[in-house]
């Protein structure tokens, strides 16, 4: 099987990685806007060849991974509309994803089968990429009405070749519930380390941060074109989560106000009773 | 050199520990609520004695340390009113703790020296302890005008034979910066989580929650009461913090609305570059 990876960075490169492990790719021809990016996927071996163009490559393969940002995949689509290998994608968001897809694809629409990847990391690029990235990792896809049936199963079984859990949600429902477990977060993290990074004693602040600092901004240290490109697709659902969590902090002002230390505590031991369960439900 | 020990929790059992690795210390008492607790920590060799009382155990040592949550510094202090020990702390506020010993100590007070070690865990307990908890960790003091410059340098030469890099700040200085550092970061991973265990769909959420989500919400599983006592005893500076990043989460809002993603990618690449920065610094 002939693989096009279109954006040979962590999630292209790591499925095209797993795949040829698996034994499931033989030959991977990989488009990029990096140069460099590209000739360290080559000598890495992630991929075996370069296009200059999405169409060049698509026209080569079996199955097109489009794993850019998502605010790439209009043009991307649109120079995949005379495409015959089955396309999926890696993007962090669906409905606009889809949107994009349908608007480009025309009656190929059947041939793209969405999909997500739940498996970041605040590494970027094929240097970062491996192998093992998607084993034990979630893999959402959001089938469309007019995909056949074995087009999706083909998909699922890639992922499932990497190592992957793939589940299927309904395309509002992925972007919903992204927005609050993963979306939201990048954008709280971002947001307390540009605050910190603005005070006049900045340095003096980082200073005293610990463990505890570090883990939370972890994802801070994300994509930022990336990161741009899900708040701006899906901003809809995050603005939604934002407010939420707006109203949850202003509803704590209060009780530290007045130093409420049992309202604290009982909040504080059930937020901590959810997660450990969700460890545990996850291990 | 006889150390007793009011509070054998993770910090309390990790000083004990690492001052017998590092030989500074014979013998220690331990004092705590749990017997259970004390047991463990006896059972583990973190602790030699158990006291019944926090007089008794003090009339023994040559050095105290106070690790439990800070609310319970004014008893504790007061039990240790006719107590001829250097006293000294690893509460995670000081003007509280301090104002606590001045009210208790009298004229005692020169013996206190106010400590925190910047050394936490979402563990607790003595089970959790280790004598290398504090290896290449900040130690921060914060001496009182009344202390003798030998008392402080007692104190300061028993981090370093836990490995800790010992800082002195003002105790102001040290409440405003660990709030921005830390205690606004515990408040926003603990409100993060119960908003999420708050929905009704909550077991799908946490169920597509991936490695970003559970990093960001890590300090989600601290202690409760310890927590609870940090806001409660630092909720001035807590709510200042609170209300900047909650300004800073208002600006951003309307970037997502109006989908600027040119801002957005500034902020998100401003934030990754200070973040990468400080782990490059502190390395």
């Amino acid at each position: 099987m002939k693989l096009a990876v279109i954006g040979v960075g962590l999630i292209g490169g790591s499925f095209a990685l797993a795949l040829k492990k698996a034994g499931k790719v033989s030959h991977v021809i990989g488009v990029g806007r990096s140069r460099a990016n590209l000739e360290q996927a080559r000598s890495r071996r992630i991929i075996d060849a370069m296009a200059p163009e999405v169409a060049v490559a698509a026209r080569e393969a079996d199955v097109v991974l489009v794993a850019a940002p998502v605010a790439q995949f209009p043009q991307i689509f649109s120079e995949l509309r005379d495409c015959t290998a089955l396309i999926t994608d890696a993007g962090s968001t669906k409905r606009d994803v889809i949107a994009a897809a349908r608007a480009a694809l025309g009656k190929r629409i059947a041939q793209f089968v969405p999909g997500h990847p739940i498996a970041g990391a605040e590494q970027s690029g094929a240097a970062a990429a491996s192998a093992e990235l998607f084993r034990d990792r979630r893999v959402v896809l959001t089938p469309l009405p007019e995909n056949a049936p074995a087009a999706v199963q083909k998909v699922e079984e890639l992922w499932q070749a990497c190592g992957a859990r793939v589940a299927r949600l309904d395309a509002d429902e992925h972007d919903s519930v992204l927005a609050a477990v993963s979306h939201l977060p990048h954008l709280l993290a971002y947001a307390l380390v540009h605050e910190v990074a603005s005070r006049g004693n900045a340095e003096q602040l980082f200073s005293y941060a610990a463990g505890g600092f570090r883990d939370f901004t972890r994802i801070a240290s994300s994509h930022p074109e990336m990161w741009r490109d899900i708040c701006v697709a899906n901003r809809n659902r995050l603005l939604a989560e934002l407010a939420r969590y707006q109203a949850k902090l202003a509803e704590l002002a209060p009780l530290i106000e007045r130093g409420d230390g049992a309202a604290l505590e009982r909040l504080f031991g059930a937020a901590r009773d959810a997660r450990n369960q969700w460890l545990k439900s996850s291990s």
